[in-house]
């Protein structure tokens, strides 16, 4: 993430590398994703013949094609997250995996460049036939991601070259018609946002040129899609894979989620490059669309498991909720790039929202046991399972964790931006200077943040701290005296000559609250759901018994706050008195004319839904009916 | 119907030909359904060479068989339901239709008995090897009840020989091992009651015995059905053909829920034939499972699509309800023989429910087209069809309401039975002596009956009827005057001498409740129906625009009733007070902290749910969100 500044960002990340996370909510789960999941992942990667396909395809191992045909972007997110963790983490053992691992993709490299194990052991002859299904040119996204990072974590150019002559190798067949290549896209979207960042480490515009020509090409007449279908009976949905029209065009998120978010990431990208308006303002329409209409109280999208992908407008059922782990991180880097070219709260909002909700119950607190879709709702008998036959969401979430430093700050040419906070120290060049700013926070449990700014001289420049939209009331001092805040675009922005061992504190108000949807949601008309600060909360069957749909909260829920250091790894629980059906009078009896309720007061327990499922298999609601 | 009583029933119904209906609400659908419905299904049949297919086998037609390898039962029931029609509305055209398709039919039949079009067409070798999924036995119970009713309707032999010769067929080739005979029996559950109706029609004990033979294998070990599989990756799951154990341990209504009706009213069939005591006693546990747990209020059953029948308890969804129009039918088919042997009018409330509700929903007000699901619940889109590519339920209907009027009456040595509240004159055999009774009302729209008992001379029997278990409150005036009613089972019983002349009044207080469903209903908590009568109430789209889940009755709705003469043929619509959520102050938001609703008062009208959907597409909803 050390990239060059674009023109139209309005602030670039600070990389990974230049941030270390000291945390009380966060390290405990980047250690468990260094000391388990990473470890797990390769575990599971070897274990279901995904290495092997390369090694295979190398001819220097016997046998079939394993698995299904996309399942050497498994290897490379794989490849990313130990390339993250290793930046911040040092570790011989797993630079020596890394290194045998990126051994195994390098051999399976075709001569011209080519690479994709399933295409080499299964069908050599059809390169390219099937974009819409495929994922060829998704796998090659996510070497060239992992290529990028692996050289950036360890200055090793073993898999960037490897990428780079993929790249190349697709580049010399996909491209203007005019050159003498052929117009295609990606059937899954990935490889766009993954040449903007091979063109960032390169500095060669002409994998910035193939990224523009995949995303202006989407969606155009001929379709791509439709003009390579051999079987007339095969029925095609355009709009699953965001190509029913022309990108700009388009004004709601449609099709399959995980694909949406990877491609509206890439226009982003392209935007910050290009400075292209109409992209940014069809972002915008579909963000609108998103988060006002198609997005869980979670940050979970894509509400139907059909297409794993949106419906239509309020369409948000709870039990059947899809809400896919991969959407959720998808959410989180789209959000990521809206954030850097807009330099607005709002994105902020949602990433932090799908990064705590969305994202993190898609992980057991083990590190080795994953939701791939995320309810709102269970009956009971939903538990995550450690690996899927499909299994992008496992390395993902790797991925994501031992990058979450990189989603922390940002730098412009005269400030410093907090988005995130999470206990840490990083490094940023602002104002011509070498800062080091340090933040103290017990985040999400508690809205107070200690920010420490320490450089060698005096420097002036802006300190833009986000004011998050959750929160009603916030407060900032600067070394101990409370300033009136400006706010921008949702930060706070302190602008001043600082000097070492200058603080902010800022505190945010973080009382639990109860949360109502959109009267359009038929799901939760008439219910509420507890959040506090970013956290949504869920009810367990382990604190509240069964029947959960049947507690009703009052219509003036006193709720109350407690922290419990001896429960799942230490959380702020919510209670509040409700009040539970019972069965009184009932018997046999299925429906009868409407009499006075039979209730039973009731003390309710809300846990973190991030936290949800580590107690076992059980019921669990997020919306509560409500008076 | 004009069965010889058996041993074992409390009753025995009074004959489709000797109940003439002339009634304000059932004579209308009943002329439907002879002047469109029977000539459209006819119609129907022909154009999707299900009248061919015998044709074709009968080797009177060149081509190759059409449709589904079960599409035979739908011309039987076509044909069962036309019998029917003749037994009280003599029809030439009609009768020479049936004579037409009686042919076919015939001509189709092999030298030894067998007949199904789909195997002497496209298996000719495979007869019998695939009992759990073909329906041969299935299509030859229609088949026999075809027969029988044709014979009873007309006099004629010529579809019952046929149906002798098949089921003798059957019989040589099924039964107890020790004769010789292979253990087996349908997939489909529907031969059993056919038999026993043989049984009846013919005096041949061997039909009887081979019902019995059929419902005793059915779940014992070792299992016919999974010893028939030669696939071994085949998955199969006996509960769904509710062989998962033998049928007198069953204590869960389980699997497709018309097979399940169908195999419960033969094990009642055989109750009654031979007092088994365990068929009764697990038919009562199986029925107080159902009632209790696992039927929708509007009498439809079976609550997924996935193998079209019952899940788990309680587990009663609206939007995705299934219902199936045939499953309905089925419950008015059990329910019809428990009240026949048990004479309790809990069975008869049930049978009534399904009928007015579940089954007549499945049909239009036109006659010519149908639901196959009946959903409590649409957000629009939803419209009958006028036929299906699994065309089980328009028959079914048609041959429902064709016998509408064996439902109505039954009579037992000392007593005439009245269950249902339908304008109609019939004539029966009690005390000896032959009695008229005739009955007036205006049901289901009013709770006045009037009931009018005409014989040659004075005669002494039990007049027992039925007070509905939805009424509260009823009152009984004997020729015009009150009197005290003493009631057994559910019926109040008038034990005297009767002369010509005499009227009892029945008034049974019909005013419009709202119902509440067990606490355990996760679908229907915190809701509200509004029956009224028999009826079950529906909001739709026309009446009280969209969004209707967002309408919330108050806590004490004061429920109104008028009669609307030009609506939908003439309903009393029921109208509330309500408040309507209204989107003041949300404009793009999704979520918000919770404040005190907004919201419009209106008054909602409610329609019956059986007339729903006859006004074009649009919103429609049973439970609504209650205070």
């Amino acid at each position: 993430m050390d990239e060059p500044n674009s023109p139209h960002r309005r602030m670039q990340p600070l990389p990974v590398a230049s941030v270390r996370i000291d945390d009380a909510f966060w390290s405990p789960r980047i250690r468990t994703n260094r000391a388990v999941s990473i470890p797990h992942n390769l575990h599971e990667i070897r274990r279901t013949g995904r290495l092997a396909n390369f090694l295979k395809a190398a001819g220097k191992m016997p046998g079939e094609f394993e698995g299904i045909f996309f399942n050497d972007s498994d290897v490379y997110k794989w490849v990313e997250a130990a390339a993250f963790s290793l930046a911040t983490n040092p570790d011989p053992k797993l630079e020596a995996d890394l290194d045998e691992v990126i051994a195994a993709i390098a051999a399976a490299q075709q001569p011209d460049g080519y690479l994709n194990t399933y295409y080499t052991l299964c069908e050599p002859g059809n390169r390219w036939t099937n974009l819409r299904h495929r994922h060829e040119l998704y796998c090659a996204g996510h070497l060239i991601e992992a290529g990028v990072a692996h050289h950036q974590a360890t200055g090793k150019r073993t898999l960037l070259d490897v990428a780079i002559r993929l790249a190349d190798c697709i580049d010399g067949v996909f491209g203007p018609p005019e050159q003498g290549k052929r117009r295609g896209c990606p059937g899954h979207e990935e490889i766009e946002l993954a040449l903007v960042k091979l063109f960032r480490a390169t500095g060669k515009r002409r994998y910035l040129q193939l990224a523009q020509f995949f995303i202006d090409v989407r969606g155009t007449e001929p379709n791509v899609f439709t003009a390579e279908l051999t079987d007339p009976n095969e029925k095609f949905d355009p709009s699953v894979y965001q190509a029913h029209k022309p990108v700009r065009e388009q004004t709601e998120v449609v099709g399959h989620a995980v694909r949406a978010m990877y491609l509206y990431s890439a226009m982003a990208d392209l935007f910050a490059e290009t400075g292209d308006r109409s992209l940014l303002d069809a972002l915008e329409r579909l963000w609108v669309n998103l988060v006002s209409r198609r997005m869980y109280i979670t940050g979970g999208i894509g509400s139907t498991a059909r297409h794993e992908g949106f419906t239509s407008d309020y369409d948000l059922p709870n039990e059947s909720a899809y809400a896919e782990t991969c959407a959720s991180i998808g959410s989180v880097l789209w959000n990521h790039r809206m954030l850097h070219v807009a330099g607005e709260a709002r994105f902020a909002d949602v990433m932090e929202l799908a990064l705590y909700n969305g994202v993190l119950a898609g992980a057991g607190l083990d590190g080795a046991t994953y939701f791939y879709v995320n309810p709102l709702r269970s009956r009971g008998g939903i538990a995550r399972v450690p690996w899927f036959g499909c299994a992008c969401c496992p390395p993902n979430v790797a991925r994501l964790l031992a990058s979450l430093g990189g989603y922390i700050y940002s730098q412009s040419d005269d400030a410093l931006w907090v988005h995130l906070f999470i206990g840490s120290t990083a490094k940023a060049t602002v104002g011509g200077q070498d800062v080091t700013i340090t933040q103290e926070t017990r985040y999400p449990w508690s809205g107070g943040v200690r920010l420490t700014i320490d450089a060698a001289a005096p420097v002036r420049f802006g300190l833009n701290v986000r004011i998050p939209g959750w929160c009603g009331k916030a407060a900032i001092a600067l070394n101990g005296a409370n300033v009136r805040i400006y706010r921008e675009n949702g930060y706070a922005c302190i602008r001043r000559t600082w000097a070492a061992g200058d603080t902010v504190d800022v505190s945010l108000q973080m009382d639990a609250r109860l949360m109502e949807a959109n009267p359009h949601v038929e799901a939760d008309f008439g219910k509420a759901a507890i959040m506090r600060g970013p956290l949504v909360y869920c009810l367990e069957e382990a604190d509240n018994g069964r029947d959960l749909f049947a507690i009703t909260l009052p219509k003036r829920a006193e709720l109350s706050t407690e922290f419990r250091e001896d429960l799942l790894g230490g959380v702020a629980v919510v209670t509040a008195p409700a009040v539970a059906a019972d069965e009184a009078g009932w018997a046999d009896t299925l429906y009868r004319s409407r009499r006075k309720p039979s209730e039973t007061p009731r003390t309710i327990t809300a846990i973190p839904y991030c936290c949800w499922a580590n107690r076992g298999v059980g019921e669990m609601i997020v919306w509560m009916n409500a008076r």
